[in-house]
């Protein structure tokens, strides 16, 4: 179905591929997979969404829909490997290009429902911000009685604060320092700690059932771990490009879990979409013109955004 | 209750705490946590257990018993700390003394029921060795349709196949070497690789559920990670000393989990034992007088026993 976009999420890694900084990169490239819009054309074959839904887009666009994985629904762990919403290659050999635009034709099976009573501007940010971090939220039990630590306040963490405080837990954020606490604090943090400090490791010692780790920096595994509870765990989504390093000791002793997630597939982007919504839960956005984007992009770069900039795709051109 | 002790297992902690390599120990020291035997005497509250039950006690001898762990039956997170079996300092301030002796002492909580079937020499070992391995094949749902590594077939190992394979799981044995392969065919695993060869990480890539690691050796954690399966876990029962080495992406790309686990409480163990018993599990093991202790020691560190080795505790002062 072909999508007119209205706004289009800048996510951190739009910049580290239209750097190049993960590999090769398909040039000329149109970033963007966090796109949400209106249906403006169907095939005769969709029967899911009608012209004028309003509708999002996340970082796939095809999977081979057979395999195991695909018919789990979690199609971003596709046998024969997804395709990327931009710098992929469908399965037709063409090259794929992102939310940066007017618009995008994508299988309906990759297009979700945007929920009525969610704006399109903060939506947007929810298909990759959302989803990521949703899914390690709800497969490791956020919810009621649960200490959850969102490590991070930036695009990601944020909106996992959000999340984690509609799922029922006690939410407890770990910035480098405490110049964002008052709006932790507004999302629904009970507490908020400075990570640069020392101590907090200490007076947060065996706390948390789930610490989610949102920043690519290098941190001290083990120090995290000591912050776990017994049968707790510490999921990153973030990733540091180095090797990190622990001791066997830090799980072994409270059988604890460190572990990884990526993303989620449709139908739990779906789910997530539908939560969101029903708990008024969007990013919290800042909404540029296209002339902005290089702007956006060195203010990314050094953290000076609360706390996702969307485009507002209707500028494209208008310079 | 006091329990006449037939056979005690060598467990090759007690080699690190008999040397004093797991830092400060008590001595005189009376090793030994794998202790098998028959109740010759219970105190008047005693009323789990009568003279001349078959009996068996492991790692812990007490714990404060009202903490959130304790009524978990989780004794061995006791948020007091739990009193070890030997080289452990009771509640009441006296030194504690294990296994490689005549006779125990021990708070009736602390003691399990062996099972008829299964004879007190193989059962010995299942207080720690069967508990340590049972316990996160249990929880990270070893089973039918499961395919499972279990890697080093050593003294943990021989018995995490046999419970392992009980629990309707595919197993394969993973060894540095192919010396024992004929050994854990017949203990029941399908497959054997030697970890030795650099193919067998490419040929077992994204093919196991989980992995039970009961090496204490530096393992490089990554390639071990590939061979996981999404969503999969690699489960850390030894424990080497030095830091281990982790990509964030190895865990991310997969939704895969690393973890540890610490032996079991009182409940499971007992789960444990009954599981063992009505599967016709034992550990193999190797029956030694008390005088060849020594020269029990050393071929455990030389890694040749196969599997265990018990000592009949009858022998003890005889020569």
């Amino acid at each position: 179905m072909r999508i007119d976009i209205a706004y289009a999420g800048i996510c951190h890694s739009d910049i580290h591929q239209a750097k190049e900084e993960w590999g090769s990169a398909i040039f000329p490239m149109v970033p963007g997979h966090e796109i949400a819009g209106v249906v403006s054309e169907v095939g005769s074959g969709v029967t899911t969404h009608e012209v004028g839904d309003r509708v999002g887009v996340g970082c796939m666009v095809d999977s081979c829909g057979e395999c195991e994985y695909c018919r789990a629904g979690t199609e971003q762990f596709c046998l024969r490997g997804n395709v990327q919403t931009y710098n992929g290659v469908g399965f037709d050999g063409e090259n794929t290009y992102g939310g940066y635009s007017q618009q995008v034709v994508v299988k309906d099976h990759f297009v979700c429902r945007i929920p009525e009573g969610i704006g399109l501007d903060v939506a947007a940010p929810l298909l990759c911000a959302g989803i990521t971090t949703y899914s390690p939220l709800n497969r490791w039990n956020a919810g009621p009685g649960k200490k959850v630590a969102v490590v991070g306040l930036g695009g990601l963490g944020h909106v996992a604060v959000r999340i984690a405080v509609a799922m029922g837990a006690e939410v407890t954020v770990l910035s480098q320092s405490l110049k964002k606490q008052e709006d932790g604090l507004r999302l629904g943090a009970e507490d908020y700690y400075a990570t640069s400090d020392e101590s907090t490791f200490t007076t947060l010692r065996s706390s948390f059932d789930l610490i989610l780790n949102t920043v690519s920096s290098e941190i001290p595994v083990d120090s995290y771990l000591a912050m776990l509870r017994v049968g707790g765990a510490m999921v990153n989504v973030g990733a540091p490009s180095a090797p990190l390093s622990y001791s066997a000791f830090s799980l072994i002793g409270g059988n604890k879990v460190l572990t990884g997630s990526m993303i989620g597939g449709l139908p739990e982007t779906q789910e997530m979409l539908d939560f969101c919504a029903e708990h008024g839960i969007g990013a919290e956005v800042e909404t540029i013109s296209a002339d902005q984007v290089n702007t956006a992009y060195e203010r990314v770069q050094n953290s000076d955004v609360r706390y996702r900039f969307v485009i507002d795709t209707a500028t494209i051109g208008q310079q």
